[in-house]
């Protein structure tokens, strides 16, 4: 199959799936914390409505649809990498499952609907949006990374206005942030349920969170196994290994 | 030396430290999640003031002397436990060093003055207190781990009371009021600044949180190394034995 692209973009191999990913160095280069994400995240079988919010080159509903068979959506605020997912979704044979959508998240609920999603998971732009000449200069890279376009406050109230009663709501974050996002969780009445705190080796403080919340739920929060990403000879952990390459 | 013992106490050795502790299986015996705040909290070396609320009988002052030469104040609403705690200082010869009180701590600033630590360490009790039936039937080990005499709360807002602006104030909780607890430090004023997870073994989810924080800081939370007690043959990690024996 033929694929259209543009720049520097490259068609890369999505890790342990039989999935390729159009990504660009100077767009947009997907993370291991989106990978992360979509490993983290509770993911109805056989089917359901999962919405993936700040969604990039569309990396966690690619990763997604080899976990389910429920209908994903994608929105994306940045044309250029909203079209980089569109074509990687069509490339991959995905676009019956997966449904990519430009557009600015916080106008999602009146687009789509409110309480009509089983699943939101959520990449958000890590940073707040500091002086301008603090940000990265590549405004693509800006937007992804700065909260220029999208707050954590929106970023979970949005999530919580699309998801149903009962239905989960999964980000990945970082750890300085816990307890600002655990505020906003509770207060747009997320209740967080299960937190995994991602290592880069063994003695280090933690640089990645992963929560999630149920819409509505009960006080009962779980923290889970630590995850290490790197062991002592720099190279990935097994059980990192596992989630990129499926290897056992 | 010579020390009274009553009933069902024994001396026992207070592990690396070359301390004896009164304890009895019946009334109060510590626990690894006070040696572990006793090794978690940030302690002045050469002076100071620090004061340890819910003491019991006075594992934690004790451990913290062989860190700081602090004067250490222990406070115990049941005598029992304050009466053990009292002789087990008296023998180790710390009485210049560590001082116990009797009481209630929700009356400790108005008796010990507002704002005169430089640390608050407490190890309060974990369970929110249930229907009577379900309390433990022994009345000391009620009081120690049901939340009758001090809630989260209590203890939150006294040790915010209690501590100079700038100062540090330690908890050891379970996982699961994480929120709670970092609600009622925010609301009182001390900003959580580290977090350590203590997970069982390998693969299990954590059953014990560490947390410290500055009254009055600025946010900027750490989340410290994950800490496990037990290996795959169910002994003591290396990193557990080094706080408990000082194994190198």
């Amino acid at each position: 199959m033929n694929v259209d692209l543009f720049e520097d973009e490259r068609l890369d191999y999505l890790l342990a799936e039989n999935l390729r990913i159009i990504q660009s160095p100077s767009v947009f280069a997907f993370s291991l914390d989106a990978v992360l994400l979509s490993k983290f995240a509770y993911m109805p079988i056989q089917k359901g409505n999962v919405i993936d919010l700040c969604t990039g080159n569309a990396v966690i509903p690619l990763l997604l649809s080899s976990r389910s068979k429920a209908q994903i959506t994608g929105v994306e605020i940045q044309e250029r990498l909203y079209d980089m997912g569109r074509r990687s979704v069509e490339y991959n044979s995905l676009s019956d499952q997966i449904r990519m959508i430009h557009g600015d998240l916080k106008d999602m609920p009146s687009v789509l609907g409110y309480q009509k999603y089983d699943v939101v998971t959520c990449n958000p732009p890590y940073f707040k949006t500091p002086q301008k000449r603090e940000q990265n200069e590549n405004e693509h890279l800006a937007i992804a990374r700065h909260e220029i376009h999208c707050t954590l406050e929106d970023a979970v109230r949005v999530s919580s206005q699309l998801v149903k009663p009962g239905g989960k709501v999964a980000f990945v974050h970082r750890p300085g942030r816990l307890l600002e996002i655990t505020e906003y969780m509770k207060q747009y009445k997320i209740e967080p349920k299960r937190i995994q705190f991602v290592y880069p080796k063994k003695g280090r403080e933690s640089n990645t969170l992963l929560i999630e919340g149920t819409k509505g739920g009960q006080p009962d929060l779980k923290i889970l196994p630590p995850l290490f990403v790197y062991d002592e000879n720099h190279e990935y952990t097994k059980e990192i290994r596992t989630i990129l390459y499926g290897e056992e």
